[in-house]
């Protein structure tokens, strides 16, 4: 068992991993741990896609490059920038090879769905750490557009991907970046 | 300690609390750990006001009521128009009547900023609650638009607030509100 705040501590984000699969019956038990989260006017408003298919995995990461760098050319001005020689190097998978992706995706239109799934997916992480698995949300891996690739994966016209998380056993785990002292603008008492 | 899954299962939100205050260097601590939590790119765009006076966070209240019903008066078809009602009763507090109100904020333009500030309070949620203190998400209390109110409680004009959350010793803890099964819309292996 693993104590609080020991897993504040633990938790970070893992970009190397082992060969080893994750087992479909851990993924399925990090997600119904996960939908214990908070969310607004408790709606609920997740769902998921599980990929546990190295190959599918290494398709959506190719077509989230192809757009990210197609959105590049169009608007060179993107927070993308900074990871352009990254999304040119043929070999960079956005998804690390992890053996496992995890979509947190929901409907196009509710104006908290960010936050809900953004909610629900700090639970994911540390559900998965107590599994002795690692995660990491991959923010480059969200611009898949081939609705070809959309249908295969089992995604609906009226939801967009908010969270690609990848799970699997994590290698190595890197130390805690850096952190910046609190900004504490005001304490009004 | 409280112990995992324990703590996902304890974090609920409290809207009953008692009327004792929270120890200033309680609520840096809370802030501290969850300092912690992953941001897109590091960015660690997050600030905070602390409000510890409950006239103060009445008036925040009343400001947000009154924006609340300005915006449902000119978007009838607002996602606020449930609320209407409680948002027309002088006697409620969008706040609870807590004892405590941290503004979790940062920049106006950052396209990460909600994800970034959600994974924060979620982080800020479990370490609250691992000191016996109950929190809530207020999604009816980021309407403060007077600028001299804006002004007192320390707000750059560039900043907006992401996710107010209120702090107290819970009076009384609520079941887990009811769960739809996990929606997972496909499994490719």
């Amino acid at each position: 068992m693993i104590e609080f705040p020991e897993l504040l501590i633990k938790r970070r984000s893992i970009r190397d991993y082992e060969g080893k699969a994750v087992p479909l019956e851990i993924i399925r038990k990090i997600i119904n741990e996960s939908c214990l989260a908070p969310s607004s006017g408790n709606g609920q408003p997740w769902k998921f896609i599980i990929i546990n298919n190295r190959n599918i995995i290494k398709r959506l990461s190719d077509e989230s490059k192809k757009n990210l760098l197609a959105d590049l050319e169009n608007n060179p001005d993107s927070e993308a920038k900074k990871y352009e020689e990254t999304l040119r190097d043929p070999n960079f998978n956005v998804f690390y090879n992890a053996p496992c992706l995890v979509l947190i995706a929901g409907p196009r239109k509710l104006l908290s769905l960010y936050v809900d799934c953004a909610l629900l997916a700090c639970y994911f992480m540390f559900s998965a750490l107590e599994k002795r698995l690692g995660t990491c949300w991959i923010g480059l891996g969200t611009n898949i557009k081939d609705p070809a690739l959309l249908k295969e994966i089992g995604m609906p016209a009226d939801c967009k991907i908010v969270a690609p998380i990848i799970v699997g056993y994590p290698k190595s785990t890197p130390v805690i970046p850096e952190r910046i002292d609190p900004q504490i603008l005001k304490i009004v008492t």
